[in-house]
């Protein structure tokens, strides 16, 4: 299994080899390496700005190699190659291309460059790349391929047989079969599995599931993967409004999309905007637009809980040691908040949790964070009485209590009513939470301060 | 597509249908529904504690169909459905199920009923079962099933191929075979669709290729997924210590691991341990548990936050407008610092940031945490003219440039430094950087204060 360090052992002795130009050194060990690694060496280059060893190794890989290395790329390293070609050779790597693939790369291209691609195309050709490039990014749409295996209905075994042989070399898959009516509507479906120990004379229709687990080209992509995740598939497929077979999204590009969604959901969860590419990566100009925004819009929840302090002058004046336990509650709180506003927004992002379970999952939170905040209480409360006396600790383990208490709620129940307004839940982030913690745990806190040391 | 909604008709239907004991409206509808949908409503039911009727929809399913149904279920709700069964039959349903579903289902049930099951078993198979159950939870071992095929090196494609059609109903999957050499080592690997379109007289071994990606038995499952998902692979092959191929982890799996580690991440990034089921069924004392640790461990890091104000009271005496300023500097840097920190951990867990970037990604840091600490005092600048005068103005600002700056640094710095020490990258949870900023950001900010302010 290819650790980092044999890859940055293979990719020193490319350069190498590169250095020196020595063709035969290149040609045996390039083809020892799968395309995602050679990708992945590209990438170092292009980051250490050496695009001339990175387009001059890319040479010496056979057209098809290239074609599936540069679909391994993202957009803009993908134009850092392609820049270079002229229209044949780039028009001959796309032909070398899954559809999906090709799509995406003409999608970053520009616009003359993009003419001068369509006028050599054939019309179908033509119009099937123009179709999967016009799908917005984050649906089904943008994600699926249409290198699939269509049987017509009726259609024999022996012969269906023989149409997955014909289309092995291009479909991105052979083991899902669709079969289709002569609208070109979505019939049924079968493995190949079925198919191979099917009676050759049989006809597909009597082997098909009929009821086919499909989604439509404008569904969101994590509803996608959520699908082929439930139903452990190997391809989804989907269909246009007139229900006709437009594409698949196989199991790779869904697993990418989890994994590619979760990151988004990790980076929203701490008030950051979704990165059009890793963090090591994406521009810093992007990075800092994604992460000030909530930032800034913080500032004034915290304003909050500097006007509640202020507010509370003469309380804070007459006993000092409150403002000792101003972070340690405010802090806790803010904690407990997050901690149950991460769990809902994760739950609803992965289906776990649904707005009908409001009810029940408010009645555990209330005993869970009950629990905590007594914890907390009789964890913070001997600091208390050596801080301040019997009274401050008194004031601190009630206010422990309420404030985490009040905390987890509002952490639990924001994501439902976010949800419900129709926002994304994961707004409710981390930041924000605790911000609106701080502000109302500061209010709590010497409320009951004033209330006990006023009467004391 | 079964939406939530369709998922609750189907379940009041057959809830209505076995209320009344109609069996050919059930045989009818069941159907219908796939097992993953079955598991589901199965799931609710256990959840509403209504486990009879669960038990007797399960009875209406056919033996085969109730093992890929209860191959769905998590361990705790298994145990709700195979208590009531005698060994005959959970025997006969273990029979039905994939290698690594028997296996997951074996570990979960209490030793008498294992030993009574194994009695039962033929030599090997329970050797196999045995061997299987035994592998480390969140290990490619425990991961994998054994339903592979295996084609032995030396046969012709013809002969292969039979095998293929032999092996077809018990596989995991048939579309990636495995060739294995006299002594059981993995040789080498060819997909279905090479074997289709080969001639019938070729051997395997000069058709496959040689250099197979596969991993050990103890590899962690997140490597094991991120392996998959590199290469997008249909199934991973696992070896022993002796190279021998013991199982395969497919995709599906691959999947549900990319998911469920996902969930992991986020919680530990809100300081929450892993959790052995989803937030809505896992117990109350779990979760109490798995919250409580890191809040109680961060009271002590807030109690430095509140020494440090308690320290600084002849400063904040002298000048009260400053206290109004703190919930915003602390906030502000802990915000900042926990979304470095949350970049950094998701990074390196995807793989997309490693040690050796830790130079590049400083200086980047640097860069935009200097722009938002810059940006963040330019907003606060005002309202401290506002509130405190020039002076105090001045005061928050370099403050607040300070504080983001350090928090930012201290953020993206603390998964490094964890991952040298040994230790999760992930443990820098938001709250734990957070923690550490208040209290640091309390004394950079009065630090400041009584220079800036005694020296005026």
């Amino acid at each position: 299994m290819p650790l980092e360090d044999s890859l940055n052992r293979h990719k020193d002795s490319l350069l190498a080899a590169l250095e020196v130009d020595d063709r035969a050194r290149l040609d045996a060990q390039l083809p020892e390496l799968r395309s995602a690694d050679i990708a992945e060496i590209l990438q170092d280059l292009l980051e250490d700005e050496d695009a001339l060893r990175a387009r001059a190794l890319l040479d010496c890989l056979p057209l098809e190699r290239q074609a599936s290395v540069i679909g391994h790329l993202h957009g803009e390293e993908q134009l850092a190659f392609t820049a270079g070609m002229g229209d044949d050779r780039l028009q001959a790597m796309l032909e070398e291309m899954g559809a999906d693939e090709r799509a995406d790369l003409f999608k970053v291209l520009d616009d003359d460059r993009r003419e001068a691609l369509l006028r050599r195309m054939a019309h179908q050709e033509r119009e099937e790349l123009k179709r999967l490039a016009s799908y917005e990014e984050g649906t089904a749409g943008a994600l699926m391929t249409s290198d699939y295996v269509a049987i017509p209905a009726g259609m024999t075994v022996s012969r269906a047989m023989m149409r997955v042989r014909q289309t092995a070399p291009d479909a991105e898959t052979v083991y899902q079969l669709y079969v289709i009516d002569p609208e070109g509507r979505l019939a049924g479906t079968m493995s190949l599995r079925q198919l191979m120990v099917a009676r050759p004379g049989a006809r597909v229709d009597d082997l098909m599931i009929h009821d086919v687990i499909h989604t439509t080209v404008d569904t969101p992509q994590e509803e996608v993967a959520r699908v082929v995740a439930r139903y452990d598939l190997l391809a989804l497929p989907v269909v246009d409004e007139a229900r006709r077979l437009v594409g698949i999204v196989t199991h790779d590009d869904a697993l990418d999309v989890v994994e590619s969604e979760a990151t988004e959901d990790i980076h929203k969860g701490m008030s950051i905007g979704a990165l059009e590419d890793g963090v090591s990566r994406v521009p810093l100009w992007s990075l800092y637009r994604k992460r000030v925004t909530w930032l800034v819009l913080l500032v004034f929840g915290n304003l909050l809980s500097g006007a509640g302090i202020a507010h509370y002058e003469a309380t804070i004046s007459a006993q000092v040691a409150l403002v000792f336990f101003l972070p340690l509650l405010i802090g806790s709180g803010g904690n407990a908040g997050a901690q149950a506003a991460t769990l809902m927004v994760r739950g609803m992002a992965t289906g776990d949790v649904g707005v009908r379970d409001w009810g029940k999952l408010l009645g555990r939170e209330l005993l869970v964070a009950g629990s905590l905040g007594l914890t907390m209480a009789l964890a913070v409360a001997p600091i208390g009485v050596f801080r301040g006396g019997e009274t401050v600790a008194l004031v601190v383990a009630i206010s422990m209590i309420a404030i985490v208490l009040f905390g987890s709620l509002l952490g639990m129940c924001l994501p439902f009513v976010l949800d419900r307004l129709g926002w994304d839940p994961a707004t409710a982030s981390a930041p924000l939470v605790t911000t609106m913690i701080d502000a109302s745990g500061v209010l709590i806190y010497f409320s009951i301060a004033t209330l006990l040391l006023s009467g004391g």
